[in-house]
């Protein structure tokens, strides 16, 4: 099942279509896309259901504005020596606020000189979590992000806190969809003017 | 204007009294005390002209549910010297992911072995501000709150980031009340077990 967002409506794909929810469940649930992790198990059943859709034309941000994201630093080995840092005893969690996310195919605002990018894994959740040992029952799909930095913002101060630096408008971009199948074996990457 | 929620339902505190807004509005405000800052001119010009209301017994948190929470570290030198650390060039910018917190009456479970306490006075947004240099005009107002930390936690790794060490449940106390009056002669203090 893949979950999008078209003209900020919330959207279920089906292959070159997208189907209204609100529309094609006559109101039972509405058009905002980040409604529905609020009834997760009741969405998911009925849109296992779903069909058909019509043509878009692009898609926003397919979870627009989550209570709270919590970013994961450095639980790359390569990642972490590249960074120059030591592996941290527990994954270092940071935030980037909410209102930097925007949708996959947005321009953004370099903010600062020295602007990074990084591809993510996103995990939307659905089913509140705490000292879960289960994981995978409690996320609603997976989708991919980019984590942009604005390294002098990130790393300034002592001890430097990641959170502001990488939240400026925009440096928040998810999607395209929220994709419901579960796996472990799976691989992301980002390509920049051509150089993965 | 004393905003606040009391069976967490907005109110207005007059007095010894709480106004229930939804039913004084006759429904034009909503129960939820988080909805007004999205309409807050709207708001506070209506709450101006409201009196009365009835006893109440206690208080919720009166802002339950911010879209991001801004935690400004080090931003007293003689707290950062205390905790051992340099003046930063910027103040340190984590967050208390939103579902820390609590209001002002609730008990909350010391999490780990190392917790600190620590008074904070609270802002409470009700414009959007970006890139801002008139911080009072996007104001809704001000309340009190505890940043209780797991040291262990905040302080795991390197660079540390402070944000989950501080946001275990009810790691946020807030309140009791939103005072929209404004003042730059301010004072806040904590006593525990009689020591201030």
């Amino acid at each position: 099942m893949r979950i999008a967002a078209v003209d900020d409506r919330l959207a279920l794909l089906h292959g070159d279509l997208a189907l209204d929810v609100e529309r094609a469940s006559d109101g039972r649930f509405g058009a905002d896309p980040q409604a529905i992790y609020e009834r997760w198990d009741e969405f998911a059943a009925w849109a296992e259901g779903a069909s058909g859709g019509e043509p878009y034309a692009s898609l926003n941000a397919p979870v627009p504005r989550p209570r709270q994201v919590f970013a994961l630093g450095l639980n790359y080995a390569d990642h972490a020596a590249e960074a120059g840092f030591d592996l941290p005893p527990m994954p270092l969690t940071f935030t980037k606020f909410p209102s930097c996310l925007a949708g996959p195919e947005e321009s953004v605002a370099v903010a600062t000189p020295k602007v990074d990018w990084e591809v993510e894994l996103v995990v939307a959740i659905g089913r509140r979590a705490h000292r879960a040992s289960d994981g995978w029952a409690h996320v609603a799909g997976l989708t991919v992000g980019q984590d942009l930095s604005a390294r002098e913002v990130q790393l300034a101060g002592s001890p430097p806190q990641f959170s502001l630096g990488k939240s400026f408008p925009g440096f928040g971009p998810t999607g395209p969809w929220v994709e419901t199948s579960r796996s472990d074996d799976l691989a992301i990457s980002c390509t920049l003017n051509g150089e993965t």
